[in-house]
């Protein structure tokens, strides 16, 4: 009998290419591709709830896989965690019915976006973006408050394709200090290739005077393609959390 | 004129095989001297505080070096950074009278270890050691008192070679908690190869219940050699600062 199971991941992205299978470099879906065939001796497969960008990180990246193997949840992360690398680690694997889809089935995400303003450090060089000049925070926490509710996305995004969806709907986009570094953290529905890095970069434009809250406001809702050209880089993001009902 | 610097410096440990100069692989002193090359453009040389083995970090490693390029310790600082690789940075240089020396002047030197008991963090595989397991804190702490002061540490050490000062004194060996990680902070006068790591897998070996005071005890102050054997993982291993009077 197949069964289907959901697993949560963290992962330390800047030793990969991102979560999506390459087929020259390292890649987080590849890794556990790899060793999900090396538990079950057959090439399997699994689906995540998304794609991560090289050198974006994950605390909670979810994925599903089937199996005809009896091995208990418990087992299956025992399994996994004995045989991935150091830079992976699988936090739960738990029993799903077969319509679950790691993808299809999440109701929203939770991202995380770290800045430092302290003194460089170089033990964080791959797990924060450095930004050691002066940010206006209110300003940047008032043009936060536009990217809430419900919007048009398409200029914070740099995937045109036809047929995917732009709107989607943010519930949080918050701030916090802890010591020296900047976290934001932001909530939503769904989230289009490099938003969160986009609208994180446009809100540091924000922060040193260069843009005006004028800058975000035109870019939502508008079927104009004004692109933001400001990202965020990789190493100061992390997924966080993969919401289901 | 030449002019004698101190800096200070922090790196990422995980990417080097340790501070000293190796023909084969990268080292944290032969990048600085391939940097320091670079700026005066001639062959250079530094000399260290000390060694840090591979995978071994530094939050406060010093060095010194002679030049007679006529930069401020400021300009000094800002032409090594904007060489070095994002795993080390230079914090200070300060000019230095000519019979200062990185090595022979130190006072003594702070080293902190870092312990995580919580769930396994892929972000931290090379900054923390993790140990999922039951220690006694409480045993350990005494365990650790029992090294402060002066001691013959060689039975906390893996080079006997003749000559080198087996008698150290230790002034702190003090532990404190950071959410789920132990912090252990570590000051003395001088430290043996692997001495901190040896007694910190010594006391990790106490707080499981496998090794009794007595046997910290028996290893001090003792000519008979007992070696110790339980070597606390290198990523754990922070050298914070180098005290110079």
């Amino acid at each position: 009998m197949i069964t289907r199971f959901m697993a949560v991941v963290a992962y330390d992205g800047s030793k990969y290419s991102g979560f999506q299978i390459q087929p020259e470099s390292p890649s987080i879906q590849g890794t556990l591709q790899e060793t999900l065939s090396r538990i079950t001796k057959q090439p399997s497969t699994i689906v995540g709830a998304g794609r991560t960008d090289a050198g974006v990180h994950a605390k909670g990246q979810t994925f599903h896989f089937d199996s005809s193997l009896s091995l208990t949840p418990d087992e299956w992360k025992k399994a996994f965690n004995s045989l991935l690398p150091d830079s992976i680690y699988i936090r739960s694997v738990c029993e799903k019915t077969v319509d679950f889809h790691a993808r299809f089935s999440a109701k929203g995400k939770w991202y995380q976006y770290r800045i430092s303003f302290g003194e460089y450090d170089p033990l964080l060089a791959n797990y924060v973006y450095h930004y050691p000049f002066p940010l206006d925070i209110d300003l940047m926490e008032q043009g936060a408050k536009l990217f809430l509710g419900t919007h048009c996305f398409q200029n914070f995004c740099t995937n045109h394709e036809e047929g995917i969806e732009m709107t989607k709907t943010l519930s949080d986009f918050s701030f916090h200090k802890e010591n020296e570094t900047l976290v934001i953290d932001i909530r939503g529905t769904g989230f289009l290739r490099y938003m969160v890095r986009l609208m994180v970069g446009t809100l540091i434009e924000v922060g040193r005077h260069h843009y005006t809250l004028d800058e975000i406001k035109k870019r939502l809702d508008t079927n104009e393609l004004i692109p933001s050209v400001y990202k965020a880089p990789a190493q100061g993001l992390y997924l966080m959390e993969v919401y289901y009902s």
